[in-house]
C-alpha cells in the first residue's frame, strides 16, 4: 500500500477511447491497493486551439484572461477522466488547481508554485477516493487563476507527489521512456532503464523533450522518484532518481540535440572588466533567455563573445545588441540562426577523462565543424551547422556504443 | 450614469467575429458613461458538445463532474469576450461564477442561487472596469462548482442585476424580442414593446423560449427591469417590467405553444379524498415534473385524472402509474405523446370576460378538437392534437387581431 501520482499528457487523453483506457489503468492501480492521485493535461491540441481563438479576438490577449481561458482545457479532461473512473465503480473526485491547493505567484503564463495546500486531496484519499487534478494551473496569492507555462502539468504532478510524500510520480506520455537519443533520428536508440536527476536535468535542458526542465528540478529538490512511461503500451519506462553510487555508471547515458536556437556573436569587444556583465544584464532586462555563452581569449585587447538564444528572441535581441555595440565600442555583431546543438550527457563523465576528445574526434571524422563548445561536469555540448545536427547525433551515438545493451 | 447588466447568449458569442461584435457593443456602452457588467453563455453548441463527450466516456456521468465539465464552456467565452473588450482599450476583468460570488445550494445540474456576494464585481466597477462574468454557474456551500440548469445564464444576469441594483438587465439573443407568437409559425407575428412580469412568466411557462422561467421569477421578485433584444441588429426589443396600471392593456399579448409534452390519463379512479394527493406525491418523489392537471367531475363514484409531463419522463412515469393503478383500484392508464399545448396570455384578460369563449370558438371554426383546458387569471391553455398545434396558433393569432399595431 503506497501512494502513486500519475500524470497523463495531452496525447494520453486525446479522445474518449484514450480517456477510457486511462481510466481503466487508474482503476486497476487503485484496485491493486495503492492510493492514487491523477494529474491530467488538456486533451490533444485543445490548448493550441484556445490560443488561436484568443488571437482571433484580440491583438494582445491579457495574461490573466489567457490563463483563465487555457485552464478550461484541463478542467474538461479532468472532469471526463473522473467520470470515466467513477463509471468503472471506483470512487473518484476531481479538483481544479485552485481546489487542489496549488498556490502560485502572480506571474500569469509562467507562474511559480509557492505552496501546495493539499488538504482536500488528503481528505479525498482518506475517504478511499482517487483524486483527479487539473495540471498546469494554480491560484495566485491575488486569488486569480494562473498557469505554470508549457510542461506545467509535469510540475503539478511532481509538486503534488512531493507535498503528499508519494512513493513515485509516474509521467505517462506517448513514448516509452527516455532514450539514448531521439529515436526519430537514431533508429537504434535504446530506452534507458534509469537516469539520475542530474543527467535528466542536462537532457531536458539540451533538447530532450520527454520531461519539462522545471519538473525535473522540482523532483530533484524534493527527491521524488519519477517514472516516465507510455500510456499506449503501459510497459515499464525510465526511472529518474537520485544517483545510486553503488551502481556502475554508464559513462554516457545519451545524446540530445536541439535545433531551436540561434547564435549571436559580438565582435572585437574591448576586453575590459564589466563589459560582459553589462551586456547580459541588458539582454536579461529585455526578457531574453540566453543559453550558452562562450568568450574566446583576448587578442590585442579585444575579444569576441558568442551566445545562443531561442530563435524567437533574435529580433528583440538585435535591437539590444545595436545599442551595446555602440556603448562598448565593439566592431559589430553577427547573427546566425542556422545552428544546432548536440550534447553528450552522462554521470560517468566525471570520473572518465577523455570523453571530450573522443567526442571531437568523432565529429571530425564526419567532417563536422564545431562552432562553439560548452561543458558541465556531466555534459559536453557542441554547436554545429543546422544541416549537420542529425549526422552528428548518429555519429556520437555510434562512437560511444550507446546502441548496446544497458550496463 | 447608470449600471447596465448585459447578458449574451450562445449564438451571440458563437465565433470570433460575433465575440468582437459583442465587445464593440460593450465598449460603446461603457464609453457612453454607464457601468457595465457582462454575463456570457458558452459559445454556440459548446455545452451540447461537452455533454456528448461526457456520455462517450461514462454511462452515468456524475453530477459534480458534469458541472465541472460544463462550466468550462462559459470560462472560455468569458475570457475571450474580456480579451476582446480590453483590446478595444476599455479596461475589463473576468470572473467565474465562484469569483463573482454566486453562491448556490449543492444540487448539481439545477442549483439554486442562495446569495450573491458581488464584492469583487463592485470593486472592479469602482476601478472603472467592465466586469465579465461566466453565466450558468456558481459555487456551492460545499465549495464545489455548480450549474443552474438550462437558461441559467439569464438567471445569473438577473440575480447580479438585482444584487447590484442595476437600472436594467439587457438579455441579448438571436431574436429581436418577445413576439405575439413564434414568427416561424406565424409570419405576421408582432414584436411586443412591453410585457409585464406576470405575462412573461406565463409565456415562459407555456413555450415562449426567449427567457428562462426562473430568470423571470427572479426579475419579478426583485423588480429588475429586463430588456430582451437582439445582438445581431442591436435594435430596441421588448421590455419586461412591472405592470403599469396607467397604461391601457392589450387584452391578449401573445399566443404560445409547446409540443414537448405528453399526456397521461388514469381512468376510473375511485373518487375518494387523498387519492390525487397520493398519486402526485409519488410522481413528485420520482422526480417527474407534472405540468397541467385536469380532473373531470365524478360519475358513479369514479373519475378520470389527466396530466401533462415532459415526453422524456413518460417511461419513468409509466412505472409509477402501474403501481398507482393497482393501489387505487383504477381501471388503467393511457399515455398520449402526440399532443401539444396552445396558450393565450394577456394581462387584460382579467377585466375582459369572454376571452375563453372566443378562443374555443376560434379553434372549433378550424375543426380543432380540445383535449384538456386549464386557466390562470391571465392565461388560457388548451391541449390539442400535435398535428393541430401550428394551425391553432395561427387561428388564435388571427382571431384576436394580434398582427395589428400595438395598442
Amino acid at each position: 500500500m503506497g501512494l502513486v501520482v500519475q500524470k497523463y499528457g495531452g496525447t494520453s487523453v486525446a479522445d474518449p477511447d484514450r480517456i477510457r483506457a486511462v481510466a481503466d489503468h487508474v482503476a486497476r492501480t487503485r484496485r491493486g491497493g495503492d492510493d492514487v492521485v491523477v494529474v491530467v493535461s488538456a486533451m490533444g491540441k485543445t490548448t493550441d486551439d484556445l490560443i488561436r481563438l484568443a488571437h482571433d479576438v484580440a491583438r494582445h490577449p491579457g495574461g490573466r484572461e489567457m490563463d483563465m481561458l487555457l485552464t478550461s482545457g484541463e478542467r474538461i479532461s479532468m472532469a471526463l477522466v473522473c467520470m470515466a473512473v467513477e463509471d468503472l465503480g471506483v470512487p473518484a473526485i476531481s479538483f481544479t488547481g485552485s481546489q487542489a491547493g496549488i498556490v502560485t505567484d502572480t506571474a500569469h503564463g509562467r507562474a511559480k508554485i509557492l505552496e501546495v495546500r493539499a488538504d482536500r486531496i488528503r481528505q479525498a484519499l482518506a475517504e478511499g477516493k482517487v483524486a483527479i487534478v487539473a495540471g498546469f494551473q494554480g491560484v495566485s496569492t491575488d486569488r486569480d487563476i494562473t498557469t505554470l507555462g508549457r510542461g506545467g502539468s509535469d510540475t503539478t504532478a511532481v509538486a503534488l507527489a512531493a507535498a503528499l510524500g508519494a512513493d513515485v510520480c509516474e509521467i505517462y506520455t506517448d513514448v516509452e521512456g527516455v532514450y539514448s537519443a531521439d529515436p526519430r533520428v537514431v533508429p537504434e536508440a535504446r530506452k534507458l532503464a534509469h537516469v539520475s536527476f542530474d543527467e535528466m536535468l542536462e537532457m531536458a535542458a539540451t533538447g530532450g523533450r520527454v520531461l519539462a526542465l522545471r519538473s525535473v528540478e522540482f523532483a530533484r529538490n524534493y527527491g521524488v522518484p519519477v517514472h516516465v512511461r507510455s500510456s499506449f503500451t503501459w510497459a515499464p519506462g525510465t526511472w529518474v532518481t537520485e544517483e545510486d553510487p553503488s551502481m556502475e555508471q554508464a559513462i554516457i547515458s545519451g545524446v540530445t540535440h536541439d535545433a531551436s536556437e540561434a547564435k549571436i556573436t559580438i565582435e572585437q569587444v574591448p576586453d575590459r572588466p564589466g563589459i560582459a556583465g553589462r551586456m547580459f544584464r541588458e539582454l536579461a532586462d529585455a526578457g531574453i533567455n540566453v543559453d550558452m555563452i562562450v568568450q574566446n581569449v583576448s587578442t590585442a585587447g579585444h575579444t569576441d563573445i558568442s551566445f545562443t538564444l531561442p530563435r524567437d528572441d533574435v529580433a528583440r535581441a538585435g535591437a539590444v545588441m545595436e545599442k551595446i555595440v555602440v556603448e562598448t565600442e565593439a566592431s559589430g555583431f553577427r547573427t546566425d540562426d542556422r545552428i544546432g546543438r548536440v550534447s553528450l550527457v552522462g554521470a560517468g563523465m566525471k570520473t572518465n577523462p577523455g570523453v571530450a576528445a573522443r567526442m571531437f574526434e568523432a565529429l571530425a571524422a564526419e567532417g563536422i565543424n564545431i562552432e562553439m563548445i560548452s561543458t558541465s561536469t556531466i555534459r559536453i555540448s557542441c554547436v554545429v551547422h543546422e544541416d549537420d545536427v542529425e549526422r552528428a547525433v548518429r555519429a556520437l551515438h555510434r562512437a560511444f556504443g550507446l546502441e548496446e545493451a544497458a550496463p
